[in-house]
């Protein structure tokens, strides 16, 4: 009698239209988000719960490679040709995202293939290079079987100078190539005179006068450096205009002090204050390092690397070490350049995701909504949505990159592959987006979903290994 | 009958200790904020309102000093001595702050005069230098008297290479030397041997060098570097890391382009790496070329200067041309370094509060949250709190210094001297905290309140002329 003489008190849990109804009648409603695990498919949910009952030691693990993450000391160390930092053999390019069979690449990643080529003077054109390839004359790789991080296309060749940063804390190496600036460039499927131009200028001049600045100097603490660009507005992929000022105020002692030609310098400098992105290659070396240590770890679900090469999206998990879990890669949605459209883009590529996986990038986005508008993903309120969902999918915060706006809360870091499994949740890719012809470069700017079959992959893996473990 | 059957519905205006104490009992209440108008002052509001009466003009008069306060488009063109640019007369010192006779100024602002004095070699101790002041023969003026703004202590003598920023949209200039660095330096008050020696090396090697490089490069737009380093967590006052950075690597061409002597431009380089607050004087070089158009417009009740000698603060107000406004200055309220406390402080100083006066330093708190704790003011919520309170006494809104947080709303500018009034809500600002004694530097930093009495003499003023002006 009691419960029939009150008014009633509703919890909605679910879907949420019956709350929304009685909402609009100003009946009162809790209502609760909840979504079936693995938006309720069966054998994903029975993954699941086969990892759960291993969860005590996969939280143990998760928490000794989420410390490695995080834990990093990265410092830029040095700037040499490929050849020397990497030990990278004659003969061999290097491309972004996971390993793919030459025939399936798409165009601008085989044009950059193909500049790389004519531009170490392998071949004298494109139909020679193309000859070059297929016939096995010239070794194709990804960047992150080289300690490296490739953006977009990814191309590395042996006498590309790369930087070299040191993570201090744990003895592992990042590299990544000098960020050619914007327009007609390699790394987006330009190849013409003017690319190979200003590659070459790289390598004889940039390169090694950056290279001697920063011997010169001892290094440079990047991870003060990033930590001080974010509070800046950098989420470090699509805008890195606070860093690339400090990488260039911090550098520009040792270069003007080692830089025995002097219109080298003031070549530099220029190319240097008109680069607002020239740190983003830089952020990728350093995320390379940080990632390193957390890379091979029994029983971790955490996401290690994820890298596209125009073709297929790739990760690696912490569980898993160097195996990769592909799926075709997404098409980026955002803004376009005038005269272009989604019609015009290629499939989404680059390493450059490693910024996400090390908690910058989209997962940082509310510290730059200048950033989310830029990509047409709305302002504050969006971006600070889009770094709260990727907190869904987190093992947890990141104890150095704070956010000012969040009183200094750490960026969400640790990509779980159970929580993506979980929440049907994939991580958020700030990208620049490509033309599929090639020759043309970039035509706008987005945000990519990493697809979910990667993870449910990487997951079946893990859960099997679990059982091959005998628990 | 019905009024008494309801639950009473209650307003509470003014002190909320009636609706406090409701609240806090479950009974609802709304408060409105009010208090008297010039905290119910009689005469000052008898003031008030004879300046009602001219409403419309003065509103009028505001909307033009306001649309030239924030309509300068400043250029940083050149780096000059003092002398050249700005026609300073042999034996002449500028000071911070309004006119002062010698006698009253405090000890730090005198060490620094005297320590000037020395540099150019006009006297070779303090005791001759001083005798040289107090018979005559070296002239004191505000650095506002000659278009320039000086920090701290402000003392421009004429072989002082100053900063020359050129506002293209009215023609106007403003002046500020070189930032010293932190540490002992004479703005604060040190005056010893390697105060000197940083002068002569900033006068004989930097001064030239960033002279030349600026005119090499036909001027650096300040309006967009500033609405930048806004968006990056510099309000301009006390925290100018982005400024500085996107200053070095814009000027960084010009620089490497000029510098015949090789380690001149290495050593600049690294003074520029070494000192945070490079731009802050920069700034206020901007700051001065940027109100100087809004300072004289008859009826206008805005701000044009605000400036403290450590003796006493000084307001300009627009509709008064050069006529200054001055009370004593406040102490200000802060952080002090290990080993200095509130004993130790000197009265407030400096032509910095220029930086307000266009709406940024502690009007852009908000920008700057870092720069809140660092004062002692508080985290991201007292940082708002402090924009929003400098909202009440503005005209108007910036329209080229946005706030990222704020999804892009002006920064408040334009303190209208009714408004400070009609609250008794002064402007905020903040500062470096110099030690009262001679030759100690810096001790600390933190937020000051001008004086309610300027801004009440200025009323006076305003509402006289208007009577003079028959209406």
């Amino acid at each position: 009698m009691a419960l029939l003489g009150a008014t009633p008190r509703i919890v909605n849990i679910g879907l949420d239209l019956f709350a929304t109804t009685l909402t609009a009648l100003d009946v009162p409603a809790v209502h609760v988000e909840w979504r079936p695990p693995a938006s309720g498919d069966a054998r994903l949910a029975a993954l699941l719960s086969r990892l759960e009952g291993r969860r005590e030691s996969i939280d143990r693990a998760n928490v000794v490679a989420l410390e490695r993450l995080t834990g990093g000391a990265p410092f830029l160390v040095d700037c040499r040709p490929a050849r020397e930092a990497l030990e990278l053999p004659d003969r061999t390019v290097l491309h972004s995202g996971p390993p793919l069979a030459w025939d399936r690449f798409s165009e601008p990643v085989r044009a950059a293939i193909l500049g790389g080529i004519r531009y170490e003077g392998w071949a004298a054109n494109d139909d020679a290079a193309r000859a070059m390839v297929e016939r096995g004359a010239v070794r194709l790789a990804p960047c992150h079987h080289h300690a490296t991080a490739g953006p977009m296309a990814g191309v590395v060749t042996p006498s590309m100078p790369v930087f070299v940063v040191e993570n201090r804390a744990y003895g592992t190496r990042g590299h990544a190539t000098i960020n050619e600036g914007l327009g007609k460039v390699l790394r987006y499927g330009a190849n013409d005179d003017s690319v190979i131009a200003r590659l070459n200028w790289i390598a004889t001049e940039a390169g090694p006068l950056l290279g001697a600045g920063l011997r010169a100097l001892g290094g440079i603490d990047l991870r003060a450096l990033m930590a001080q660009a974010l509070r800046m507005g950098d989420e470090m992929h699509q805008r890195n205009i606070a860093a690339t000022a400090l990488l260039t105020r911090a550098m520009m002692p040792g270069i003007a002090a080692v830089g025995g030609r002097h219109h080298a310098v003031a070549r530099l400098a220029e190319f240097l204050a008109g680069n607002d992105q020239f740190f983003l290659n830089v952020a990728m070396a350093a995320g390379k390092s940080m990632v390193e240590p957390a890379s091979d770890i029994a029983g971790s679900t955490l996401v290690s690397v994820m890298a596209r090469n125009g073709t297929e999206f790739g990760i690696r998990v912490a569980g898993c070490g160097e195996r990769w879990f592909t799926a075709p890669v997404n098409m980026p949605r955002g803004l376009y350049f005038p005269g272009f459209g989604a019609d015009d883009a290629n499939p989404d590529m680059g390493d450059s995701a490693i910024v996400e996986t090390i908690g910058l990038g989209a997962l940082s986005m509310v510290a730059a909504p200048a950033v989310a508008r830029f990509l047409g993903a709305g302002g504050t309120t969006e971006a600070a949505a889009m770094t709260n969902e990727m907190r869904e999918i987190c093992a947890g915060e990141h104890p150095h990159f704070r956010i000012p706006s969040l009183d200094d809360r750490g960026a969400p870091v640790g990509i779980d592959t159970r929580l993506v499994v979980e929440t049907s949740i994939t991580p958020l890719i700030n990208t620049g987006i490509a033309s599929r012809r090639a020759g043309v470069g970039q035509i706008g700017a987005g945000v990519v979903r990493a697809p979910l079959a990667c993870f449910t992959a990487a997951l079946e893996t893990l859960a099997s290994d679990s059982i091959q473990g005998g628990e």
